[in-house]
């Protein structure tokens, strides 16, 4: 029987490298089992722009649905961007868990929180660190698209966000690319061999 | 800096492979970095045989030097055979730690159970199960040393221990070498990225 699945909440600084690393995270997780990484698809109150397909690239519902979905529990975080909301529902997560199916996110500390709040045991909260604030002010720059301003203002905010990296369970360093991916994957493997977890199995071979 | 050393408790049913899965876990750590698994030396109130030299084989003290170290609380596990005592000194323990080195133990349910007891973050505790009752069998019976009545006694001892699974903190299933070693390895690899052991390296970024 395939294990359950795992919800894996990764935070950080901006310029971190979060994105990276849970890409190479789901490259080797798909190549190792085909299928086994689920994904997320948000829920939205912005309308569909061209092409986009309701359950696709969004749930595209109302303002009222959306608020509705909130009251009944069935949002497990939300933000707000330019008065639309966006957020991630819990039902498709339960799915894709009872499917066997991991589920990565790259989410913001108050997300990695919520998520850690509704799922407990099925999900697990890890905070990226730079190796360095002058490494993380490099990679910043090296983007070439900020302003000074904004440089100062993000590695403002990244001093603030380092200060909670001890809400989350786990904390890694990404000075490397390939030791970080390795790591959230040893995560995951000791997570789901996690006696809560596996009680059952013991009690199967009384 | 290298991070502090984990002891690496590991309990589980005679025939199980735990000797085995151990030995490997310890060749791959050893390769990768080399001196990096401490090995603990057991106390003993035995008469040393032949060449064993104290330190080496074990510490040889007397009856009365054992039960006072028992008593100053530097003794975390002890059993007695055959009138004598064994038992797993701390101080040894603290200072491979320190060093940074993992120590691998392959022990009584009661020996991990007192170790995550003395070392609580720094301990971890992992119990094998076999992959069915079936299995565990066919291993102890080809041992071909036991007999039909040791068999049994020792299946019924595996069971009532395997009922004791849940007392540990991940339970690991031994249906193929390399997958149950690299599934110690990464326990290993996710203790130590606990939170509680890297917020200082949070704290160093601010």
């Amino acid at each position: 029987m395939k294990a359950r699945g795992l919800i894996v909440a990764i935070s950080g600084p901006s310029g971190v490298g979060k994105g990276t690393v849970l890409a190479k995270v789901e490259e080797i997780m798909e190549k190792a089992d085909p299928g086994s990484v689920g994904h997320s698809i948000s829920v939205t109150t912005r309308a569909p722009r061209g092409q986009e397909k309701d359950g696709v690239e969004y749930y595209f519902r109302t303002k009222e649905e959306f608020e509705q979905m909130i009251k009944d529990g069935r949002i497990v975080e939300y933000d707000q961007y330019v008065d639309n909301y966006y957020g991630t529902p819990s039902e498709p997560l339960v799915e894709m868990m009872d499917k066997g199916q991991d589920i990565l996110f790259d989410i913001t500390i108050e997300g990695s929180l919520a998520l850690d709040r509704k799922f407990g045991d099925d999900a697990v909260t890890i905070f990226i660190l730079p190796p360095s604030m002058e490494e993380l002010e490099n990679r910043l720059r090296g983007r070439g698209t900020e302003t000074e301003e904004k440089i100062t203002k993000r590695l403002e905010q990244a001093k603030a966000e380092i200060r909670r990296a001890g809400e989350f369970e786990y904390i890694i360093t990404n000075d490397d690319l390939d030791k970080a991916a390795g790591e959230v994957l040893a995560i995951i493997t000791a997570e789901k061999l996690k006696a809560s977890k596996n009680i059952r199995t013991a009690k199967e071979l009384e």
